[in-house]
């Protein structure tokens, strides 16, 4: 059995003896939550059934939280003797060819890919801790949901979170995006995603490495629209939880898909012209955008904020238990970027998702906000 | 009060006295179930607040399906003095100027415009009842979901419902579709529909017809692909109901939501080559078949027939009180012509499903059809 450990991974002993380099991709999935667990228990499987490809141990990051003087074994402890990650994902195995650490650096130092599967907030310190420390040749993927910014000639521009990576480190940075609830992709229950990429190369290679009989994925370059759809549908899920919150009907839930899907081809087209339009049909765009409205977090997390008096915060503390939803500060980012670019009108239903948040739209703001579409005029 | 019945609805007594003739387009509905009910609820009010184009009694011919002996009121008797229809829209007011009447010429004769919404197989005897007895420039816009088919040159050619329409009646058919569930439309929730129209001239004089606040239409020449869009979607839900019947999970259900609406687009792109992509953003695409899968009675009829040993007319009559789903047939009718034009096996879902239906194909079928679906060669 090759590879125990982090420090062995770049080589194996054959029957002869001889010490060989190993040329086959080494992985790291970087970052232990609900979804990295999930893509754990995916990318665990297919790297053994393509090990001419890919090593059979899989490095996963899971950030130590515990508090000075806490003796709890930390989260990767916990995995590794357990291979179960019982606060984000009780009950499904995780396994064994994954081990996790405590320790970003052994984790990556040695990867071909990487998994990046962190908060956005988590992004910018990730990032800092890696640059200038991976292989060669390294590329990593993004399954992070958000928008991003930066200041270009001293006006904030529209950024994506693989091109903060892209940037950070210094290696391409895909993005795989889809219909996929973390627990259903744990369970083996068919779903699918869809990769975005620069190069077709480090594309197909990501195929391999992801798709598997009950999770089928399809590759595309338009990785801004992919990145955004992504990022997007979780403040359409927001719309779709108010409307759950405040009883409206089927007909007005499947307005708000519909509307919101547009909102997003519109933000998507605005910001980058040379997307193409063939992305809403795949399993980023329309099909994640109907489980994210029916199933998610988001769509939680709003219908409980409608219903109660109490602060989002609290909130998601009560349903999430230490998740967040990235609704709600997409939201924002995407608000202040059409404010700053001044097309806010354009996207009624982006822009009352967050003020029914801040508390400066109610019902009726919302509801309008469907009833006056400029979709209509 | 002008026009109290049928004789009288061409003509109006002013405060002088004088008969002059009212050049106001007079409406007729063509059915009297559950949706026709439900579009009553509009077009009645639309036809008063658009009183200078549309003259404010609205005719509606409800079948008189009473046996012989059969002493209980008619529908369309019980419709004019409750205004409610208690047997398919129980609980909603029908507004008091729409008129019924169990004589489908008496409702047709004097129409400008026809709003046909009966069930597939009732429209060639409303036809052959029709025709050669309309007004001069009267045009029809049909609600009813299916495909139909006719012979050229001894083989079977797809046709659309409408274009039956058009070739039994002799005047210019529309199509209206869209996500919109009869008992919400009814009670004035939000909802949208999309209209498909030959000449933008009538698709026009439709949108003030049909367009309320609440009720937000949008018009497009893509008549093909919309009235395909609203008979396929039928089919869809039918898949819909059975992964909720067999307990398939959200992503399950997303990926049958896309690839029937990918199957969708591929169907009217081998049948109608000219039509258009951006259809399937309308509301009579994606929000369609959202609502229709989630919310309506072929999903539940599906749902219903896969959980038991019954036949599916059974399920049929204690489900919907002796309304019909239209999936079954329509899958049944697109089978078939797949079949005659040997591409079945591009449309895994669509034929799946037929087979479902005949017992042909069981859970292990149903599941490959998505996980092996041409979508990821």
């Amino acid at each position: 059995m090759p590879c125990q450990n982090f420090d062995y991974t770049y080589s194996f002993n054959n029957n002869s003896g001889e010490i060989h380099e190993d040329r086959r991709k080494k992985i790291a999935i970087v970052g232990g939550g609900n979804w990295g667990s999930a893509i754990a228990c995916v990318v665990g499987k297919t790297v053994k059934a393509q090990n001419n490809v890919f090593q059979p141990i899989v490095n996963m990051w899971c950030r130590d939280s515990r508090k000075p003087g806490d003796t709890t074994p930390s989260i990767a402890d916990t995995i590794n003797s357990t291979h179960e990650n019982p606060k984000y994902l009780p009950g499904r195995r995780i396994p064994d060819n994954v081990i996790a650490t405590s320790s970003l650096l052994d984790a990556c130092q040695s990867a071909d890919i990487l998994i990046l599967v962190v908060p956005h907030q988590g992004i910018p310190q990730i990032c800092s801790e890696l640059r200038g420390r991976l292989r060669e040749g390294a590329h990593a993927v993004s399954l992070t949901k958000g928008i991003s910014s930066c200041y270009e000639n001293e006006t904030i521009k529209m950024q994506l979170i693989s091109e903060d990576i892209e940037h950070a480190l210094g290696v391409e940075c895909s993005v795989l995006m889809g219909a996929n609830l973390a627990g259903e992709v744990a369970d083996g229950k068919f779903c699918e995603a869809t990769i975005g990429c620069k190069s077709l190369e480090n594309g197909e290679e990501l195929k391999m490495l992801f798709d598997t009989p009950n999770f089928r994925i399809r590759v595309t370059t338009d990785y801004e629209a992919v990145e955004l759809c992504g990022a997007l549908k979780n403040i359409v899920a927001c719309a779709a939880g108010f409307a759950d919150g405040l009883g409206w009907a089927y007909n007005v839930k499947s307005a708000i898909i519909r509307l919101g899907l547009l909102e997003t081809k519109k933000f998507v087209e605005h910001f980058y012209p040379s997307s193409v339009g063939h992305t809403y049909f795949e399993s980023c765009g329309v099909a994640d955008l109907i489980t994210t409205c029916y199933g998610g977090r988001n769509r939680k997390v709003a219908e409980a904020f409608i219903k109660s008096d109490k602060p989002l915060q609290q909130v998601e503390q009560e349903l999430l238990k230490g998740q967040s939803a990235q609704g709600p500060p997409t939201a924002q980012d995407v608000y202040e970027m059409l404010e700053i670019h001044e097309i806010s009108e354009k996207f009624p239903i982006f822009t009352s998702v967050h003020k029914v948040f801040t508390g400066e739209h109610g019902e009726k703001e919302l509801y309008d906000s469907l009833r006056n579409h400029p979709e209509y005029d």
